[in-house]
């Protein structure tokens, strides 16, 4: 069995919210202080506009804009994954150069997905356009797999093929469909690759089996549940908390409610704008969710990630 | 009974596919030339840019400079109907404000389709957000229902709100789901909207029950087959006729068979071009689509619409 590689990220890596003003705006300011929060906390780096961070819901020059805050405001380039997929490929090109000449860690690249019926060899040659026209050796490609909102499921074979098509430059699989026998095929057929999980409760699993780590939301909001996760040895209390965590947090539209978590722990209402179409959570549902959250032993301010 | 105002637009209307060149680039000169051949063979107007123009694989300069390429080569702002929807709505909003600028009789407007479990409140404050940004009274929307492919349907309450909150500029629907008892629900629950349909066999119903038309693929290669479903009294061989073409032109990736059709009838290979991740018919494909046709009476040049 050939070694695998040292994986391109590790560890706890944020799928980080994204703070809009009341007209929807990117607020850049809370932006850089929650990312400052969770470095505090112990993330090991960023992964900005992804679906947590409501990528799709920005246009491509405000994307550009809230990753170069970012980076003003002191942010390594070496901690950022940043999702730079958009429906069609020039936007996608365009906001993928932009992050490789900023120095970002990798870039987070769903498939095509207004199109749902795509055949493999058409993403194959979507994802090799968009490598060959960014045409920079220090592109890394982490391929974006969560077929339950993207409705556009990467196979096994279509990654294993763009892998030894490009090698080192598609760097990794964000496996978020939450399905493990998905991910174990993935590890087994592009042993190559780092791959990274977005369903926490499959992080013992995926440790034990050669994966890298993950790229979660729950790290906005409880970073130190999910660290729980990665020891190299897991309490089963662990594996409970999360589970009994996600339960809870999934009973409301689960982003409106990490925004109203952030929005609690930071003691900071104008945490809970979310850009259209989603909506934010009701004084009612805030109020379901924050007690059942405090029922279950999770406070408001409940203490960031253990070092 | 209140009498149905004056539909925007009626008659057969072209989902216009556009010639892309063999590095995926659009081929303004074609798309001008298919443009005016669509209006020699009768066709009433044109929707550039939705999904038959694989609108979504386009940027948004992209989109922006098609459509002022066929402005320039004398197509009148009047008969175009023109896709705008992006998945994020700034850039909706800019395509929208271009489009109504340039006088075009319409936009057309996919829901925000990343997002597959938006409420209706979330809908209506994207379009609403939309309508309000634009800020122009000469905006004529027709919201564009296609939930076999956005995965976002609308539905008629919500298209019936926003019809009520902005009357007059909410004009109308692009009813493409093919599903009878939508497009019967939609004319009766907002009969001050002009409803027009993708699914040409539908056309007798919804012309006998006050609809004004169709938006239509089918119009690129066979305008007389859809022509003959607008007339007053349908012959059942014409109905016959259009399910039978549909039938053969849906067993293989219909949009590359709608562009390998209009190559064979304007004899001009560069055609077949599709940007991925669709993928172009591959010669056995193509065989097969061409042999079904002839054998079913659709020749390659068979003749444009009846006047």
């Amino acid at each position: 069995m050939t070694p695998r590689p040292a994986p391109l990220i590790r560890g706890l890596w944020c799928a980080t919210l994204t703070p809009v003003t009341r007209d929807g705006g990117i607020d850049h300011a809370r932006f850089a202080a929650h990312v400052h929060a969770l470095f505090a906390d112990g993330v090991d780096g960023i992964a900005p506009f992804g679906t947590t961070g409501e990528g799709q819901s920005f246009a491509a020059d405000e994307r550009r804009a809230g990753l170069d805050a970012l980076l003003s405001a002191g942010v390594q380039g070496a901690k950022i994954v940043v999702g730079t997929g958009c429906a069609a490929l020039p936007e996608t090109v365009a906001l993928t150069r932009h992050a490789v000449a900023a120095g970002c860690r990798g870039c987070l690249v769903l498939p095509p997905f207004f199109w749902k019926d795509a055949s493999d060899d058409g993403l194959f040659a979507w994802y090799a356009g968009l490598i060959e026209r960014v045409a920079d050796p220090r592109l890394r490609l982490f391929l974006y797999h969560l077929p339950q909102v993207s409705a556009v499921p990467l196979s096994v074979p279509l990654v294993a093929r763009l892998a030894a098509a490009f090698p080192g430059v598609v760097a990794g699989v964000k496996d978020s469909e939450g399905n493990w026998e998905h991910t174990s095929a993935l590890l087994a057929g592009a042993p190559e690759l780092t791959i990274v999980i977005g369903h926490e409760p499959h992080l013992p699993r995926l440790m034990r089996a050669g994966g890298a780590g993950t790229i979660c939301g729950v790290a906005n909001v409880y970073p130190g549940l999910v660290r729980a996760l990665l020891a190299p040895s897991v309490a089963p209390a662990d594996e409970a908390r999360i589970a009994q965590f996600i339960h809870i947090a999934f009973q409301q539209p689960f982003l409106a409610a990490f925004k109203a978590m952030v929005a609690d722990r930071r003691r900071d209402p104008d945490w809970r704008h979310v850009r259209a179409p989603l909506v934010a959570l009701d004084d009612a549902q805030r109020g379901t969710l924050r007690a059942a959250l405090d029922r279950a032993g999770f406070p408001a301010d409940m203490a960031a990630a253990p070092p």
